[in-house]
């Protein structure tokens, strides 16, 4: 039995999506905060998928769903890095103090592995373009990737002193069906309420490694089978950027509509924690034999007609 | 004013004796869990430091502590690395959670300033020795080393988010007089109680960088006054190391007992966290015109005899 926290979130439901295909019985831990039953609902009366409702934050829960299973999926998280910056123990609460729960469920309960989504927000505004694991100091500027780092250490900090196996993710900008969030999903918002003007938080030029959703859990299943060490860890994206005022011309283009005015807030960012320039250097994520199916580019056309799909123009 | 977290305790109050010197009025905030009244007597009446009895986890009594405060020192911590491999949630509290809470009174309070007391455990077991700043990825292996990392995160995600300055010093070993835990310690406390053997946890070869507790003071004052830019960070150590076979036999020279059998438990480090060799890279501080007034070996002799003296055997 793998156990997928968040698993009825966006990139947890595509993780639960692969692990079933690969065969495998899933158990979702999830408090429905961000995730939906309908992104699970395909899996219904198969018998691989159990859905466990409940918070990271209360350890009696996490460590009841803990039975049975020999492999966590940690994806359960915050998923809005700009709340951040008005409730500041979000991301303490939703990120440090549930891995910390996590892993103590888990040496209680003996499971002995564990994969994380971090983010290449931990590498906050890296000095080093594109960026490799190597890079240091890490110094996130947000309170997402802080929680992030903060998970990491702990998870570092269990495999060292207990022994359990991990795998570390250092995800770029993930996108795909089933977003609740980010710049492609807020983009369709704003042209639904209004559209003939799209609103683009900065002035268009932050740029950023995207990858699409299902690429991203085919390369966490890949190193999961790929690597044996103690403690692994990847950059996972697809090795180019795309800005931001791509992604607007792209969300214009596959809306259909016409005479849409772009308009920038200027600035170099789109809020203070957003780093505006982030590119993944993953070359041992290619040299483990993994071929991402879309660039940057592709991963957000993609996302884009989904998500128009989903969210309705 | 200048805020001490931890000011009564082993590093801390050295700090606020160095801030004193340097003719700065001291707040001392401490919940005197391992602080002594003692460390401080000498500045009964003088009328530059005041103490504050609290527990950082009390948020509120942080934060009326932060009033008219220019500069926090962030030195308060769980002392006892060894700990986390029996109480998980120790330095996660002490540590991490004591951090966010430090920096979220600084916010509301409009303090603009932290210097935080990080450690090479954040290394772990790293490939490089001696181990720069740049070293990356960070791997603590230690419940003590992951509450650094975190409260490093949280701290450049404030001065990212919120504008904080931060300076992030990531100590060797520090030893010297006021020690209340460390090898040194036991060591003396063991010869204590038998004087005519000394147990030695692990082979003897671990081997580590040591800096006094005087120079570590001198380092962060010098960097404090040095460095402008919104996040500071350095490895702050002696540039050399020594191993815990000779501080086994430096400690039993500085006795003065005769006949004493050190005997080796075995086993390639102290206990599951413990990081068997670390190495620091100073190059950086050093660069900084900053001179150690005494070597690994020397600090250790200079505290093995002011240890001796203060707990007495």
């Amino acid at each position: 039995m793998h156990l997928v926290t968040g698993g009825a979130g966006f990139i947890g439901s595509h993780l639960v999506d692969a692990l079933v295909s690969a065969g495998l019985k899933v158990r979702v831990f999830d408090n429905f905060s961000s995730g939906r039953e309908e992104f699970l609902e395909h899996h219904k009366g198969t018998g691989m998928v159990d859905i466990h409702r409940g918070d990271l934050l209360d350890i009696g829960a996490i460590s009841s769903a803990m039975k049975g299973v020999e492999m966590v999926h940690h994806l359960a998280a915050n998923p809005d890095i700009r709340l951040g910056t008005e409730v500041t123990d979000t991301d303490l609460k939703q990120g440090t103090l549930a891995t910390y729960n996590v892993l103590e469920a888990m040496r209680k309960e003996g499971v002995p592995a564990i994969s994380f989504a971090s983010s290449s927000a931990i590498y906050g505004e890296a000095d080093q373009m594109p960026t490799p694991e190597t890079y240091g100091p890490v110094m996130p500027i947000s309170l997402y990737g802080a929680s992030k780092l903060g998970s990491e250490a702990l998870i570092t900090a269990w495999a060292g002193t207990f022994g359990a196996n991990a795998w570390i993710h250092r995800f770029a900008n993930i996108v795909g069906p089933r977003g609740t969030h980010g710049v492609i999903f807020d983009f369709i918002h704003k042209l639904k309420a209004d559209p003939s003007r799209l609103e683009v938080l900065g002035n268009g030029m932050q740029e950023k490694s995207y990858m699409s959703a299902e690429d991203c859990v085919g390369a966490m299943m890949h190193l999961i089978g790929y690597c044996e060490l103690n403690v692994s860890l990847y950059n996972l994206g697809t090795g180019d950027t795309c800005s931001v005022r791509r992604i607007a011309e792209i969300v214009v283009e596959e809306s259909g509509l016409e005479g849409v005015s772009i308009e920038y807030t200027g600035g170099d960012r789109g809020w203070a924690g957003d780093v505006p320039k982030t590119s993944l250097e993953v070359g041992r994520l290619l040299g483990t034999g993994f071929e991402p199916n879309m660039a940057s580019e592709e991963a957000i056309r993609h996302t884009a007609r989904a998500l128009i799909s989903e969210i309705g123009l």
